[in-house]
């Protein structure tokens, strides 16, 4: 095997490659990243057996043949690399050599046949996207899937698309995130649960373009296919939580009010709400007013935030980082909340649309 | 006590003081920042006990007074707070409440007078340099402090002045790096050995201007004043060692070379030499070419970088982590690097100046 291309190319293919590699695992391969020249082209490919991602490489290929050199290594020499021509040589006994100017590297490689294949996805059940569209998506949703393997099933938002409308959708028990998306030629009905860790890697590596991502299912698996990258996932198995149901659908409180303003207000109540216990925030509703409190044995501190308030004056707290979080998330200048009582869930929504929806239950404080 | 202040300088000012804050003590008050608006002005104070750093704030004073603050959850809720006035007011009990546009925090405060008193450093030895030369002064010494407090003495960095002369120098029985430099009106003789912490906190402080930075030194303290912040560290007690002896005044081998060049060879050698035991990299000096090698179990490198020789060629090596260190805060472009033999030290010098030298040990390889 023998392959000539520019640093700067490989070195970009490593780093997406490398995001599938595990941090720990029993299985040495595992930590290798396969150089795959068997064809007219370089493919990158690395896998933790769940997510596997796969990256072609512009290159010159004087030798087919594949191998696989380990990850952190491969990646940190050909990062310290000049920016020029970088040749791969692969000898007797796996032995690599990597020329690049005036350094010569020899490493101990593995043979291409001992790392695990990518499973196959192929299928009719496919849709296509704008890549920052996706990536909106996942980042709005993927922070509210569970992190506790108590209900695996919750580890994983939904995806769900019947004919032009796709919903991803994520809960964990505390809170609810769900996007709509309007979308043209969905070919077949799709629902499928994708691991968080997946949707988080995914987001990483899609670009703010409108270049087209090409999601695909097959059996137990997904594909994200971009221009030069795929993505393929596991699916969890299971029946996802029938979100709607627990979606009030009136309110007897709704405030408006700036998300910056309430974002900041949340996150300097946090510094003292984390000093006690529960992370916990107030907030006191009233006529043009919202107020957040929160109070531990160091002190206390109180915001105060102008807001448009319909309905009743209420008092309700809540774990201040599930509040945060949606805050951050959310791209629109003004947000509306809806109440119903103290004890019950409330709903965020982006003033400008009804594409997404959040909701969030109160924590009960006993006063 | 009432002050009134903008909470950009506040912060900048809790900044510069909580370098001085202990990340462990077992003294709670230590935790804090003392708020000190006794005159008609405010003076931020922290310290460990080993260094002390005063930093004064422009700010309305109402009342006067003094207080200490946790010094995390204040510089927290500051950098939190909205780019307005902030107005810090203490009541009864030590309870301070501050005020920023619509944010209010209470927080429990303690007492001005159970924080530590700095000593006062008033003396005739003192001595007045350019901010951006002691930075750079420091840069070049600091790293070849000893890290082991095996011999205390080591740990901290030789400050010397005699008549128009001033030397920093450090060592750590594997190398020494010496900085001299020309002043203008020094008073009288300073000898003085400073601890790596201060100095690296210092660094930290000093700004890349020409504004001065004046340096005290009185019984066992030094201090460093610059506009608004005061430094004070204990010096470390000992003679240091006579450093002067172990510099080699001849040398059979001199090469010449780019620093950036031989520092990303070097830093590439690594990769392997952090693999292998020793972190043991090879250097083969012949005529015109300097070649870098390094090995481990996982394979080798090989760099060649071009170099004029004078004298004979030489086998040496050394551990790459001392090499890089210094070729990373060699500001030429060029350097001579002077070798006797494969186990004598060799002499570092960027090639414009005979201000910096810095010496290095090899490591004895059987081969």
């Amino acid at each position: 095997m023998k392959l000539i291309c520019t640093r700067d190319e490989l070195l970009e293919g490593i780093l997406i490659a490398q995001k599938a590699v595990p941090t720990r695992t029993t299985l040495p391969i595992l930590q290798g990243i396969l150089l795959d020249c068997r064809d007219e082209s370089l493919n990158l490919r690395a896998t933790d057996l769940e997510i596997g991602i796969e990256c072609s490489v512009n290159a010159e290929i004087v030798d087919r043949g594949w191998l696989v050199l380990d990850s952190r290594l491969l990646g940190e020499i050909v990062r310290k690399l000049p920016p020029e021509d970088v040749e791969i040589s692969v000898a007797e006994g796996n032995i690599t050599e990597i020329k690049c100017a005036n350094s010569f590297f020899r490493l101990q490689g593995q043979s291409g046949e001992e790392f695990p294949q990518l499973p196959q996805v192929d299928g009719e059940r496919s849709l296509t996207m704008p890549q920052d569209l996706l990536k909106s998506v996942i980042r709005q949703v993927v922070f509210a899937c569970a992190v506790e393997e108590t209900r695996p099933i919750l580890t994983g938002a939904l995806v769900e698309c019947r004919s032009e409308d796709m919903v991803m959708a994520a809960l964990d028990g505390f809170r609810l995130a769900v996007r709509n998306v309007k979308l043209e030629g969905v070919r077949e009905d799709i629902c499928a649960v994708v691991p968080a860790k997946a949707l988080n890697e995914i987001q990483r590596i899609l670009k703010d373009t409108q270049e087209e991502v090409h999601i695909k299912l097959a059996g137990n698996h997904i594909l994200f296919g971009m221009e030069r990258t795929r993505v393929i996932s596991r699916l969890l198995e299971g029946d996802f939580i029938n979100y709607k149901q627990i979606i009030p659908e009136e309110y007897g409180t709704r405030i408006r009010l700036k998300n910056e303003e309430l974002l900041e207000s949340c996150e300097r109540a946090s510094l003292l709400a984390r000093e006690g216990s529960n992370n916990l925030i107030k907030l006191n509703i009233t006529k043009n007013q919202l107020e957040i409190t929160s109070n531990a044995e160091i002190g206390d501190v109180r915001e105060e935030i102008l807001s448009e308030t319909e309905g009743q004056d209420l008092e309700i707290a809540f774990n201040s980082k599930y509040l945060t979080d949606v805050l951050k998330v959310i791209e629109d200048e003004y947000l509306r909340i809806e109440f119903t009582t103290s004890i019950s869930p409330c709903i965020i929504k982006p003033e400008g649309s009804e594409d997404y929806t959040y909701l969030l239950l109160p924590v009960r404080v006993i006063s």
